[in-house]
């Protein structure tokens, strides 16, 4: 599998840069919390600023001021995420755009040529990502869509020398239609496959369930990346079912609403019980934000609307992040990812605590969908 | 003159960390961009943290995050330039919090207990600031006033060992007042000295008249600070008179309305004809922004409400402060000033041209008097 611009270290936690950037986080910064391959979003893309306009600048690697691996999804996801705006045929999907209002159209030829001129080095195939409540025969129709689109990706893909087009597995939470879609994409050959239309609310058993169906059936010399995942836990759980590669806006999302990720579950900068806290925000941790600022100064920035707040938090749950992954790849080396997974707190890191998952407004939610 | 955290170069220009963080640049970007000693603002800090909180988390250094030399103001100027919503008498000033709405007092004793606690190396005596347009008996009567609270300053000031008060010359544009304010503001003998009430709306030549008729009264072996000031061509010229120090809020402010800072002029980076520009913001420039970033890339994060925008023009626009100082410095060692202030087309860099200064709407209007 190419990498243009370098390897990285599996498995793998990339932070998101939705529309080129990683909220906040300068690139010099991205690379000190460990991130060695970031992702970007084709459909926030293509609406603004124009994937010819990234072209026109030099690709999205000079965009983003980022010279390493870069992965791109298809937009699949977002359009499917905002049902109400869009009609589905097998022509491709058709939706208001969120920036102008006007009527975009995308299909497995147009992901690709938007993706071709971006330059990531890994590419998505535009799937169908239905929710995970849909009818059992929706699910069916957007596997057999999927694996059409697929073959549609592959032949319209123009870029194979330099760029990784990865296959994607949908199917819901049945198991059975899950194994079809993954051993049709594996007759496809692609460099890399992705389990996707998860974290889409079927809980984490159900996620589970359909990892231990998907990947045994993906070959374990390619990379398998589980879109959108999550959670430390989730984590944890997905790479002892064989998946390297992890996405997630958590960090960020929840950097920038004060919630730090800490191995004793996560913490609200904003409360008051920090006001006069002179420690960082997690002891031992080597941050940029904990080596240099307090839990005092940092819930201070966010109650005078200063952006340090959310660049501060944001850095130490990317940190925060890497630093795991560090973890999980050590034990992995040492042959001790039972012990690991077993014993280290974190991967019991969840939703689950009342502090974990901020309240969101209904504006956020939006947010957080346009975001994943 | 003692400064605790290490010397720095003059003529200096400070970056302005208004309520203890430089607005969205991370101290080792401001750092990097040349910056030896930073300000921070009594004003917003006593009103939020508070000073005892700041102290509480180990004073101001370490919870701006920032280990070289900080200067506080005395939280006059802010008082002062919301006239509306104080009271002043020669006891001091009462006001009304922008936090909370508290009624706050103020007055020279009270300034010199915040800005002891805060811990700033260098700290301002407390001083009455009046319009420059305010009537002639009051800039006298603000004189006497300023210094009466100068000597009571001196009285209060706790940390005479580690923080050195400066004095604060008023006077308004009457230059025989402003001579008077100086030679008695010498007989006190503090460690430094500053020339205030100047930036106001009383324009450049006024200013120029001003510097010439206080300037020459200041021990020219102790630092001279102007200000609030301003752009490069006040800066050359305010250097030519004798001034050592500077702070403005201008490369961060202008930066976060996505106006840079080049020497041929101020450019605004939202004006569509940036779209596909793969330029930086200023071509030669060794700055973050410039080393990493397109134009174009950062017309896009403007447009796309990315943190990145701002960060980066902010980054650059310092950068392009500390150049211009570096190059004064270096005109100065080479006894070649005069031909730098005639020849070198940022001495001429002003508030004149249509592009130079945003269209201040009024809410934006008040931020830049709190800012300050």
């Amino acid at each position: 599998m190419p990498i243009r611009h370098g390897v990285f270290d599996t498995p793998a936690f990339m932070p998101v840069g939705t529309q080129g950037s990683i909220k906040g986080v300068l690139p010099d910064h991205v690379a000190a919390t460990g991130s060695q391959c970031v992702l970007a979003n084709t459909y926030h893309l293509m609406l603004r600023p124009g994937e010819r306009t990234v072209a026109e600048l030099g690709g999205l690697h000079r965009f983003m001021g980022w010279n390493g691996p870069i992965l791109t999804d298809s937009g699949g996801f977002q359009v499917f995420s905002m049902s109400d705006l869009n009609k589905i045929t097998d022509q491709g999907v058709t939706f208001k755009s969120h920036v102008d209002g006007s009527l975009v159209h995308l299909d497995p030829k147009r992901s690709m040529e938007v993706q071709n001129a971006l330059g990531a080095d890994i590419i998505m195939a535009f799937d169908e990502c239905p929710a995970a409540a849909a009818p059992q025969e929706y699910h069916f129709m957007a596997v057999e869509r999927t694996l059409r689109w697929a073959a549609e990706c592959i032949e319209h893909h123009q870029r194979q020398s330099d760029q990784s087009l990865f296959g994607i597995v949908q199917g819901g939470t049945d198991f059975a239609l899950r194994e079809r879609c993954a051993r049709a994409l594996v007759e496809m050959d692609f460099p890399g496959y992705a389990v996707g239309g998860l974290a889409v609310g079927e809980g984490f058993e159900a996620m589970k369930g359909v990892l231990k169906a998907s990947t045994p059936m993906l070959p374990a010399e390619k990379p398998r990346y589980l879109m959108g995942v999550g959670f430390p836990r989730d984590i944890a759980a997905a790479v002892a079912a064989g998946i390297d590669m992890f996405d997630c806006v958590l960090p960020t999302r929840n950097g920038r609403n004060a919630y730090a990720f800490t191995g004793d579950g996560a913490i609200r900068l904003r409360n008051s019980q920090y006001t006069a806290d002179g420690g960082p925000i997690e002891p031992g941790c080597d941050c940029y934000a904990c080596r240099t600022f307090t839990r005092g100064a940092i819930r201070h920035f966010f109650f005078a609307g200063e952006m340090l707040g959310p660049i501060l938090v944001s850095v130490h749950n990317i940190r925060f992040f890497q630093r795991f992954m560090a973890d999980v790849r050590r034990a992995i080396g040492d042959g001790a990812f039972g012990r690991f997974l077993e014993n280290d707190p974190r991967c019991r890191l969840g939703p689950g605590a009342k502090d974990d998952v901020p309240d969101l407004r209904p504006e956020q939610a939006a947010d957080v969908v346009r975001d994943r």
